[in-house]
């Protein structure tokens, strides 16, 4: 029964691989078809390209010695070496160029998520070259998809050694009968096939993927659609800032950039951005993921005026004079947008950009009662059953588990508290989902408060954050950042 | 008895102030002298521009208006007003070209370092402008150097109104008579005075230095050099990653930018980076100050293999991963040295530079016994003592505050450990200050190493730190940025 499951990188997950990348080059340089593919296989054991792969050489020397055993090939074989030959080349565009394929990733990622365990297994170089750092995004891509990467010149040995897949089986604690080895070189196939293990030829995504569905028992194909993978508490940093004695804020950190705070709503936590956490650290985004005052691992003082508007968005701005960053893309929902909201309005200079989920932008209105205006809309009953004191606190606290469970999971009738969310009660009255939330976007140099579909509020998977952020949305926000 | 110092911005700290650029525009624009002045003070407190400092409108409304109000101003008097004029140019390179006065900013460290709670009272706006970022810059710049900062568009009053002094009494908990007041224009300081401020009229820096080193009996003058202030604990965010279960590192984090981590070394913890950690931010780094495995708040596990070079260098790569940061600048010192060199040769993927402090680069030696050489040279000694479990534990544990204080801060003779830390038998060899350390500096595309003087390993105030960082460096390490 297969439980893990090894990729290949160049070729498989990495499309092209660096044959692609050599051919175009030996086209351009007018060398003759499997030049640079011969210099890189000469020598055995002991050639550079050997040794580069066996981490005993780095990619600076092994691109020195290919250039001049290029050159000495050229000579002894009356081939011109064009101006301007390097071996570099096709490596440097190997990074430049090539993509990890989004259907295998998809279907490593479904396989993770039912148990599987998922390792690349990849003949690679140590890249010390001035674009190792294409490298290291790759790296970096490939170390959060994956439960292990495995890299030959950091365990010694290359593909097809046998070595290597005893290496692997220990790595990942399996037996070879539980592996499914995905290459597309057969030399690198057999002797994991002579261990035991099931092995696929990959020669397109398509049949691959459909080799892997059979061999594992569950459904890839028609599935690339699947939900980005959440972000589980011990896959990201968590950081505490005092605000001043007594006071303390907790947030999740990934990623680095421009700095991007996500402020949950009522009752939620840093959690309700798991989904979201990941896929904007791949955007580019340093993600803070800030866990509101009263909530989770930050702190909940007692005193009633800690949680005034005025007081918690103050708190925001020593946040970040604490964290050390003058300015941040502030993004926020429901309790988190009003917040937001605020900071935009009285504290402009230290944001980017606000982008708030589900809480349309209203003035703040001095002569407005806000407790007379609930009482009269009978809207947020939540927030009017919750002004008594000790009333709330023991029902909610009868049993815990039951409460949060029906206030972040449930929407069945029979599963009720005794007060509404909003969406409970925007469902009862048949309203259209594209009415239930409200999307208001800020930049310089106005407001904007844009009806929006927020889905189901609360799971954390809203399509409006996409948009806002400008990765793929028809708003175009991007064109409001500075 | 003085202990509290209020400082204006514009004009004292922030120099010029905003009537230079009023004037500079004005002759550029062959605008009678004085007339953008006197738009901005018709009309009383409900001028756009008294508005503007209650924070009743932002500076973008501020500046539309002011726009109107000079082309009215114009026609009635007969002015050209030219092509391209806007009232947004003398407030926008009020941000662009303003410079807070060292030697003021140095002074109010010293204060705030005696002792004295330090002040900004500044008659400003709402910076809702596309050149915000700008502003945020200098507030968070103020803020980290001030214990307080009060901006008129903040509190709603602006001076000379007596409710601003009323209010900065009261956020500093001072009576009047313990406050010095600094500002440009003797119409503020009229109410201060008459509330019972000591007050100094700001013509030049060197006559307020004076004026201020005798209110507050501070030698300020001649003091312009000190040292910066180092940050503490509770001024930072600290991060926790857990690694895998059971081995979790913490780090202190501060500043935006790209990423720069700081690896102390033996005895020391994340703190050895106080001085530093402000300046690289201030620098543009985001600066990550780990606490090595074994010690602080990261954890010590007692497997003696948790602590190889190799293990320690999979940590780093892990940490940086559950960071998600591809690429970090890495700065170690001492052991922290000894990694980051062990990292660049395994890991270069994923340094974008690598500079070490104290920690030659030592190619390592398969065939050399690290134990049999301690032994035969006779230096590190406290590594040989460490190697019997238990002795020094027992040792060192007897009066655990005695052996931290020697550890970090005493080099005298009586006070001794049995064993000695290398800069101790540094120092008896006699040898010159220059040579007790070296200073490695590794970047794409070679090696070097460098002999630097460290000065007193421990302090945390290594001179060699600024120059590997560019920072006024002779060595002109900017060059090896990709």
């Amino acid at each position: 029964m297969a439980r893990a499951v090894l990729f290949d990188l160049g070729g498989v997950l990495l499309k092209p691989g660096l044959q692609h990348f050599l051919s175009a080059c030996e086209r351009d340089w007018a060398l003759p078809g499997g030049f640079l593919a011969a210099v890189l296989d000469a020598g055995g054991s002991q050639s550079p390209w050997s040794r580069a792969l066996r981490g005993h050489i780095g990619l600076s020397q092994l691109l020195e010695e290919l250039d001049e055993r290029c050159r000495a090939r050229g000579r002894s074989q009356g081939v011109a070496i064009p101006e301007g030959f390097s071996a570099s080349r096709p490596f440097r565009e190997l990074r430049e160029r090539g993509r990890l394929d989004p259907r295998l990733l998809s279907a490593a990622t479904r396989l993770r998520g039912h148990g599987f365990k998922t390792c690349v297994l990849t003949n690679t170089w140590v890249d010390d070259t001035s674009w190792r750092s294409l490298t290291a995004a790759l790296q970096e891509q490939l170390r959060r998809h994956f439960d292990l990467v495995l890299e030959s010149c950091r365990i010694g040995m290359a593909k097809p050694e046998p070595g290597v897949f005893s290496y692997a089986l220990e790595a990942l604690q399996a037996r070879p009968q539980e592996v499914i080895f995905l290459d597309e070189l057969e030399e690198n196939l057999g002797p994991a096939r002579e261990l035991g293990m099931a092995t696929i030829l990959v020669r397109d995504t398509e049949s691959a993927l459909r080799d892997l569905q059979e061999l594992s028992g569950i459904q890839l194909l028609g599935q690339e659609e699947a939900l980005p993978a959440p972000i589980t508490p011990d896959e990201v940093a968590h950081g505490y800032v005092t605000i001043r004695p007594g006071v303390r804020l907790h947030f999740a950190e990934l990623g680095r950039g421009a700095a991007l705070c996500l402020c949950h709503g009522f009752p939620e936590s840093w959690l309700s951005w798991r989904f979201q956490m990941p896929a904007l650290a791949a955007a580019g985004f340093r993600v803070i993921a800030l866990e509101m005052k009263g909530y989770g691992e930050s702190c909940a003082p007692p005193d009633i005026s800690e949680y005034s508007q005025e007081q918690i968005c103050k708190d925001f701005i020593t946040f970040l004079d604490k964290l050390g960053i003058p300015q941040v893309i502030l993004v926020g929902h429901d309790w988190g947008g009003a917040m937001a909201w605020n900071v935009a309005l009285f504290y402009p200079e230290r944001l980017r950009a606000v982008a708030v989920l589900n809480t349309p932008f209203r003035p703040p209105d001095p002569n407005s009662d806000v407790l007379e205006r609930l009482q009269r809309i009978r809207e947020f009953d939540y927030q009017l059953y919750f002004q008594e004191p000790g009333v709330a606190e023991a029902e909610l606290e009868k049993d815990i588990g039951r409460t949060l469970k029906i206030l972040i999971r449930s929407s069945s009738p029979e599963d009720r508290l005794p007060f509404d969310l909003d969406f409970h009660r925007v469902r009862e009255r048949g309203q259209e989902p594209g009415n239930g939330g409200s999307l208001g976007i800020w930049g310089s140099p106005g407001v904007w408060g844009i009806p929006w579909d927020l889905g189901d509020p609360g799971n954390g998977r809203s399509p409006g954050i996409w948009g806002i952020l400008g990765l793929g949305d028809p708003l175009g926000f991007g064109g409001f950042w500075e």
